[in-house]
């Protein structure tokens, strides 16, 4: 199949995701306008081919990726979207295909939050895949979420399940057949398809007083939630919510219980919530759907949060962060 | 000297051109609230090493160029700079020092045109460098400018002046040693830092019907703003505004008049006036510093636009648009 210049892949695969405010993605810019009484939300992340996915994944679940990356940040400030700016830079040997496939999937994503494509800028690179989104939500005046305003006494909570996208991805590298099929696609899937808990966003707005989501792992993150504000962290490991596979992995290898407080891509929830609101917020967020657990507390003081295992004995990582970069 | 990680690059480099609502760059998201009675305006332009600049470029003048092409697009919308977003993919050779005068090109063109940096996402690439830019900029309700509103009897103008990018390009790919030094200079500079028109903004808001700026050169920029309006346009290619040097330059050699009017990086004002708004337009535009020239008209018909030589006779362009995908 013959391929199309930048309009016409434009007007091919795009044009249909565009939404209101877009022109029809025939301009160069876009107009966006937050409800009165309501602050816009701005957020930027890219995926780049060999860092952030496999080249050869599914150009659908790319798309899922690059977006719910993006939706997942929002999520975490509260924030509900309302479009998307896509920058593509595509390598010298893009296929129709892929791109179609990737376009079904970005649209399908698109649709099923809520969050139409405003426009974006293709680009040719002499080089891998990336796919950079803006996106954009909104909030009431003055209440985004922010990262670092926790308080000592602060319950910690993570939505869902931590660690499997990490064992996803580290299964994916290294297999482990004895790990049951089920298993370990219910991890290699949680790598691939981020969840963005927007979900959570009453629950959190009603409740929560920092949040941030958990992209380069709950250790990590955590640290930079904390960091330069003169609090700690006690978290009490047995609490960190395990999906079921998780479990069965780190049973048959108890060092990859440190991959997955370490790992990346979990793309939940952390967050700080007042220790009176916590019953609240666990019960709302249940019913929103997204169960959330009380994984630790909010301390005053200047030391790397603690981790403690089931005999109340700090962990110590190897690494404590993950990095993409 | 060791190369920082990701969070101490952000905070050495790119946390000092931080605006307001950006959080310091500490979080993941920024807030951002147009002025009440506006609209955001949002845009997303990506530059990529060895597509839309030389690798070898000063860094400060990418920045430029990464910035400037983000701005221009604004400003032919008729918005204001309200802030960025800064995507930077870097390649595995990326030093500091590069980085360093990067930031510093950025942060004085960001100062420059009263546009902070908002946030961003840093990340590692195996390919050549790409620098992906998002701006947001604000009108009055409703009243963004846009590509395709002409109507026919609209004259059409442009900014400054055009073909120098396009011309200093090519000097640079096959220099001509009998054009004077600082005709080639001048072409050079114009191919390396675009003059975003926000000056005109205020022109283009009160007399303008329709707007865009000229980037991938002005035959097929006018092509794209009366694509599929039923509308075509004839240019009297003598009144198109040509800098000394590039008329020097045309003068050696007549072939690269089709270079001028085709070639890409103008990143100047193509717009629609009516004819009673014109004489109008012309002043203001010149009391703003940035001289706007008539050069055709807007007419009824599907034809391409038609650019009339000095002898009334059609050109012929062998490549119609210049694209950078």
């Amino acid at each position: 199949m013959a391929r199309a210049g930048e309009e016409a892949l434009i007007a091919r695969y795009f044009a249909p995701l565009a939404g209101p405010g877009a022109e029809g993605l025939r301009d160069d810019a876009a107009s966006l306008t937050p409800t009165l009484g309501h602050d816009l939300v701005v957020t930027a992340d890219a995926v780049v081919a060999g860092v952030h996915y496999f080249p050869d994944d599914p150009p659908g679940s790319i798309a899922v990726k690059a977006l719910g990356v993006n939706l997942s940040d929002l999520a975490a400030k509260g924030a509900r979207p309302r479009g998307f700016l896509l920058t593509l830079a595509l390598p010298d040997d893009w296929t129709e295909m892929w791109l179609a496939t990737f376009a079904e999937g970005l649209g399908a994503a698109s649709r099923a939050h809520g969050c139409p494509l405003l426009g974006g800028d293709t680009v040719r690179s002499d080089g891998p895949a990336l796919i950079g989104i803006t996106a954009f939500g909104e909030v009431p005046s003055g209440t985004m979420l922010r990262r670092q305003a926790a308080q000592a006494g602060d319950r910690l909570c993570v939505s869902g399940s931590i660690g499997d996208a990490a064992l996803g991805l580290a299964l994916r590298l290294a297999p482990d057949p004895a790990l049951g099929a089920s298993h370990r696609d219910a991890l290699l899937d949680r790598y691939l398809h981020p969840r963005p808990r927007l979900a959570l966003i009453p629950a959190l707005r009603r409740h929560a007083r920092a949040a941030m989501d958990v992209s380069d792992g709950l250790a990590g993150d955590l640290r930079k939630m904390l960091a330069g504000t003169g609090l700690t962290a006690r978290i009490d490991v047995p609490a960190v919510p395990l999906s079921a596979a998780a479990g069965a992995a780190i049973a048959r290898e108890p060092g990859r219980l440190a991959t997955a407080l370490t790992g990346g891509d979990d793309y939940e929830i952390l967050c700080a919530v007042p220790p009176d609101n916590l019953s609240a917020f666990l019960a709302e967020a249940r019913e929103a759907g997204v169960p959330a657990a009380a994984i630790g507390t909010v301390e005053s003081g200047e030391d790397p949060p603690c981790f403690l295992d089931g005999t109340g004995r700090a962990m110590d990582f190897a690494r404590t962060a993950f990095s993409h970069f």
